[in-house]
C-alpha cells in the first residue's frame, strides 16, 4: 500500500518539492510525521497506510460472524476454498498505466477563468495567468454582468438549491421560464431543461428506441459520445452511416419500409473538426422515408441564425431575421426549423452556466417528461442556474453583433494561420483545428503554448479524435479581439518552428491529410455570408416583430 | 393541430379561465385574434395552427429535390409508394392518454421556496405560499447564508459556468477543493464530481459492468432508477435481490466461484419507505464471495454518522466521534467505511445544491475519471456550486446539532401520528412515509393539503412505489419546529377525516399492510439512540482531533 500513501502525498507541494533524502532527514529528526498525521491530505494516508501493514487475520475469523441465517450447505465447498476474488485494483492499474504508455491518460489542467480578466484564467497560484484559448464559453457569457446579478438575485430569493425533482417540490417558476425561453429560441411548442445535454442526448435517444417498438436508428459517424450512448442503451437496431454522407445514409434508410419506426441522429456543428451536417438534406430524407430527426446543436446555438437559435435557423436566416421570435409566416413551405423533430442543447457553452435542453412539440415533450428516467429522477437545477440561463437567452438572441464579433475573430485567426503555412482543418464554422498529427507532439505543443506563452490550448488526441489526427482546438470568442489573435498566431508559429511540427506544405507533400494540402479537397463555403456579417443589432430588432421581442424582453426572465 | 392550439393556449391564464362561449364571442367582436398573435405564448401556437391548416404539396413535390447521387434503384417502389410514415404523434398521444387514466401522469406543482421564508413557499403568484413538507433539502441548507455568500463572492471572481468539461478548461481549483472535501467525508483517497447523483450511478455500474469481463451484478430489488439504469446500461449479467434480504443474496452470489468478479449494489436510506440496508452484512458477504460493493448514500448523507458521511458512517458512531476527520486507528479490524468500495452521494439534497459524487480508492476514482463518458464528456458544475457545495460540506460536517434537531422533529411527527392512528409505513430512518393505499386518495389528500391548509406533500404513486402501496411522503428538517410540526400533523388528521382514509385500526382489521397494523412485524431500532440524541455541537468538536478540525475549517473551501 506505499502506493497508496505516494499517491497521496504526492497532493502536498511541500512533499512534491522536497527531495527523498531531505524528507527521509526530517522525518528522523524532526516531528514532521506527528505533524503529517494531523494533515487533511496526507493525514488519512499514513493511516491507510498504517492500517494495511497491520497482518490480516484469516478469512475465517473475517466470516464467522456472518449470520445470514442460509443453509450452509449452500456452497460449503467454496466458502472453505483458498479461492481468491478477483483482482479489481490489479485491473485499475493496469488499465491506467496502458492509459499511460498510448498517451491517452488525461492530465487536467487547473484553469480558472477569471471573470473581470477575460479571456484570462488563473493556474494553481493567483499570479499565475494565462489567456484561454479553447473554453466553449464561446461568446464569453459567463462574465456577464446581468446573469450574474439575475443569479445572485435568484439566490437571495429561492436559495442556492431546488430542494428536489421537477415532481417532488422541485418545479417552480424559473424552470417554467427558461423552458418557455428556449422553446421560444428554436420556434417549438415546447422545451424540456435536463441537468446537462449530455443526459438530456441519452435519455432521449435510449428512451426512443425503448418505448418505439422496432425502431431504427441512423446515427452519424462522428456523433458526440451523449449520442453513443444513448443509441447503444436504446438496445434499438442501428446503423452508423459515414459522417455527414448523404448517399449512404440513405441506402440504409432504404433498407426498410417507409412504415417502419426510424430515428436519424446527428448535430449541427461537430465540435472537433467544425464540420456541418446538411441538415436541410437530412430532413427530406427523413421524410421521404418516413423519419424522425433528432438534432444536436450543442455547438451551434447561440452562435448561429439571426437569433443565435443554432444552424438549423441559420439555413433560413433572411426568413427568421424577418419574422423575429414569432415563427415565419410560410404557406409554402416548412422552415428547416419546423421540419427537424427535435433539437437538443446546451446551456453549458454559449450561455455560460450549466444544463442541456431539448425542444419539440408539445406532445414529444410531454412524453419524454413523463417517461425518461434522466429527467424524472434527477434533483432540478438550482433556481439561480435556471433564471441565469434565462437572461442569457434573451441577451445572446438580441446580439447579432456578438455572433458576428465571433465569426470575425474566427476569421482572422484562421486566415493568419494560413498566411503563415500552419495548417488548420478546412471547416465552415467556428471551430479552429489546429493539425498536428500524434499525441505526443499535440502535448508537447500544448504545454510549450502553456509555459512558454503563457496561452492555454488543450490538446486533442485520441480517442476523442482519431489516432494520426492530433490536433490543438482553438476556439476564439468576440473577446478574443485583434491583440490578443495576435499573441496566440505568434506563439502557434513559434511552437510550430520549435517542435517542427509540420506545416501545410509538408502534408501537400504527402497528398494531404483531413482536408489540409489536399489538392482535392472542395471547401465549403462559411455559414456566415459577407452580407450577413454586415448586419447590426439595430437591423435585428427592426424588423416587422420588433413589439413582440420587446414583449419578450420585458416580460420573461424571472420575475423578482 | 387543434390540439396543438388548445395546448399551447391552455398555457394562458386569461384562456384558462374564459369560458369557449365568452372567446369566441370576444373573438368576433374584439382584437382578441391579433393580440393574442402577439403573445409570446399563444402567438406561435396560432403559427403553427395556421401553418398546418394549409393543405400540403403531394409527396412527389416534396422530395423532388433530394440530391444525394444515391441510384435510384435502391428501393423505387417504396419511394413512390403510399405508405405511409410511423404514427409518432399518435403513440405520444397515446402513451399519455394511457398515463392520465392509470393515474400515473404527473402534474408539476409550482413551487417557489423562499430562502427568507423557510420552510415557506410561493405558488405561481407570491402572495399564495404554502409550507413546504416534502422537500429533500433535508437541513435547509439551501437557504444557509454562508452557502450564498460563497457561492457568490465565487460568481463574482469566475463567473456563472465553468466553460468546458474538465479536460477542456473546465477544471479549477473549486473542483479540487470539494472532491478533496467529499473523500475527506467519506474517510476515502479521492473523490469525483458529476452532474448529478443520477448520472454517477449510472455512468459507474455500467461501467464497471462493460469494461470488467464476466462481471456479475447483484442489484436491490428496490434500488433508485439510477442504479436499475446502470445495471441495464453495463448490459451484465445480474441478479436482483429481494430487498434488504441477505438469504437472498447470499444465494445468489453462491452460485459463483470466487474469483467471478461481482458487484453488489444498493443504497444506505431507501427514500420511499425509509428502510436502511444492513450494510455490515452486506460487506461481510461481499469479502466473502469476493464481490465489491456499491452503496449509494443519497438520502442518507447530512444525516447520519457524527459528521453527516451517511450511515456508513453512523454505524461506527463512537469510533468516528472519537477520531474526527481522520480515520479512526483500528488496528483489529476495519470500520464500515472503510470496507465499502464505493460511496456515492449528492449535493441536491442535504447540501442543499446540486451535483452528485462518487468516493473510494485514488486506484478506482482515477479509472472512473479516466474512463466514464459520463464524466468525461459533459460540462464541469459551476465553479460556485462547487465552492458552494464545499461550504456546506464543510457547515454540515461540524454541525451535529442540525441531524440531531431533523431526527428529534421527525419522532414528534411519527409520534403524533401514531398517537392519532394515522398510518406511517414503519422504519428507522428520517422518512416519514404516510400510508394512503391508492393513487386517486394519495393525489386527492396531497390536493387537499395544499388547497385547504396550504400545506404542499407531494402524493406518490405508481410507478415510484408499487400500486396499492401509495403514500404521502413526509420529510421534516430542522426548521420544521413544534409549532409548524403541529399545522401539519392536525391537517393530515384533518384530511384523513375527510376523505375517510383507513386509519392503522383499519389495517389491523386487514391482518396489516406495508407493516401498518401487522402484529407481525417487528420493529426496527432507530438509527439514532437516544445517547447520539443528546450530542451537542461541543462534544463533536472537543474530540482528540479539534485542531484538525480547526484547521481544514480554516484551510479548505474556495479561496477568494
Amino acid at each position: 500500500m506505499e502506493f497508496v500513501a505516494r499517491q497521496s502525498m504526492n497532493a502536498c507541494p511541500f512533499v512534491r518539492s522536497t527531495s527523498t533524502h531531505h524528507l527521509k532527514k526530517l522525518a528522523a529528526n524532526s516531528s514532521l510525521a506527528a505533524t503529517a498525521s494531523h494533515c487533511p491530505v496526507v493525514g488519512p494516508a499514513l493511516q491507510q497506510q498504517r492500517y494495511y501493514s497491520q497482518p490480516s487475520k484469516p478469512a475465517q475469523a473475517q466470516t464467522s460472524d456472518i449470520a445470514t441465517g442460509i443453509k450452509k450447505d449452500v456452497s460449503p465447498i467454496r466458502m472453505d476454498s483458498n479461492e481468491t476474488a478477483f483482482d479489481y485494483n490489479g485491473m485499475y492499474e493496469s488499465d491506467l498505466a496502458n492509459k499511460r504508455k498510448d498517451n491517452s491518460y488525461r492530465y487536467f489542467n487547473n484553469i480558472n477563468r477569471l471573470a473581470k480578466e477575460f479571456p484570462k484564467a488563473h493556474r494553481q497560484t493567483e499570479d499565475d495567468k494565462v489567456t484561454v484559448w479553447c473554453s466553449n464559453d464561446y461568446l464569453g457569457m459567463g462574465r456577464h454582468p446581468e446573469i450574474i446579478k439575475t443569479m445572485k438575485a435568484t439566490m437571495d430569493k429561492y436559495g442556492s438549491g431546488a430542494g428536489g425533482t421537477r415532481n417532488i417540490a422541485g418545479h417552480n417558476h424559473a424552470a417554467i421560464n427558461l423552458e418557455s425561453e428556449l422553446a421560444c429560441l428554436n420556434k417549438k411548442e415546447a422545451a424540456l431543461v435536463f441537468s446537462s445535454c449530455f443526459i438530456a442526448n441519452d435519455a432521449i435517444i435510449s428512451l426512443l428506441g425503448q418505448k418505439i417498438k422496432n425502431l431504427v436508428i441512423f446515427s452519424d459517424q462522428s456523433n458526440h459520445a451523449s449520442m453513443i450512448l444513448g443509441v447503444r442503451n436504446s438496445k434499438a437496431k442501428k446503423h452508423i452511416f459515414k459522417h455527414n454522407n448523404l448517399k449512404d445514409l440513405e441506402s440504409q434508410l432504404a433498407q426498410y419500409p417507409k412504415s417502419t419506426p426510424k430515428l436519424i441522429a446527428f448535430e449541427s456543428v461537430y465540435s472537433m473538426c467544425g464540420s456541418v451536417a446538411p441538415i436541410e438534406k437530412i430532413c427530406d430524407l427523413a421524410k421521404r422515408y418516413g423519419a424522425l430527426t433528432f438534432l444536436d446543436e450543442v455547438h451551434a446555438v447561440g452562435m448561429y441564425g439571426p437569433h443565435g437559435q443554432g444552424v438549423a435557423e441559420h439555413l433560413d436566416f433572411d426568413l427568421h431575421l424577418q419574422s423575429g421570435i414569432a415563427s415565419p409566416s410560410v404557406v409554402d413551405k416548412r422552415t428547416i426549423l419546423d421540419r427537424v423533430d427535435m433539437i437538443t442543447g446546451t446551456c453549458g457553452k454559449s450561455f455560460g452556466t450549466v444544463g442541456g435542453y431539448v425542444a419539440g412539440s408539445a406532445n414529444l415533450i410531454d412524453w419524454l417528461r413523463s417517461y425518461a428516467p434522466g429527467f424524472i429522477f434527477t434533483t432540478t437545477l438550482p433556481p439561480a442556474i435556471m433564471a441565469g440561463t434565462a437572461t442569457s437567452v434573451r441577451i445572446v438572441r438580441a446580439d447579432i453583433e456578438a455572433r458576428i464579433k465571433q465569426q470575425l475573430n474566427t476569421r482572422y485567426v484562421k486566415d493568419s494561420f494560413e498566411n503563415l503555412g500552419i495548417p488548420v482543418i478546412p471547416n465552415p464554422s467556428h471551430i479552429v483545428p489546429v493539425l498536428v498529427g500524434n499525441a505526443a507532439d499535440a502535448k508537447k505543443a500544448s504545454d510549450m503554448l502553456m509555459n512558454k506563452h503563457r496561452i492555454y490550448v488543450q490538446a486533442i488526441n485520441y480517442p476523442t479524435v482519431p489516432v494520426g489526427e492530433e490536433r490543438l482546438r482553438i476556439t476564439p470568442t468576440p473577446g478574443h479581439g485583434k491583440e490578443i489573435c495576435d499573441q496566440l498566431i505568434s506563439a502557434v508559429d513559434d511552437v510550430f518552428t520549435e517542435l517542427n511540427l509540420p506545416r501545410i506544405n509538408k502534408w501537400q507533400s504527402q497528398g494531404g491529410h483531413c482536408g489540409v494540402g489536399d489538392a482535392n479537397y472542395v471547401p465549403e463555403p462559411n455559414l456566415w455570408t459577407q452580407d450577413q456579417l454586415s448586419l447590426t443589432n439595430q437591423d435585428l430588432h427592426s424588423n416587422v416583430h420588433n413589439p413582440v421581442i420587446e414583449q419578450i424582453e420585458t416580460s420573461s426572465g424571472v420575475r423578482l
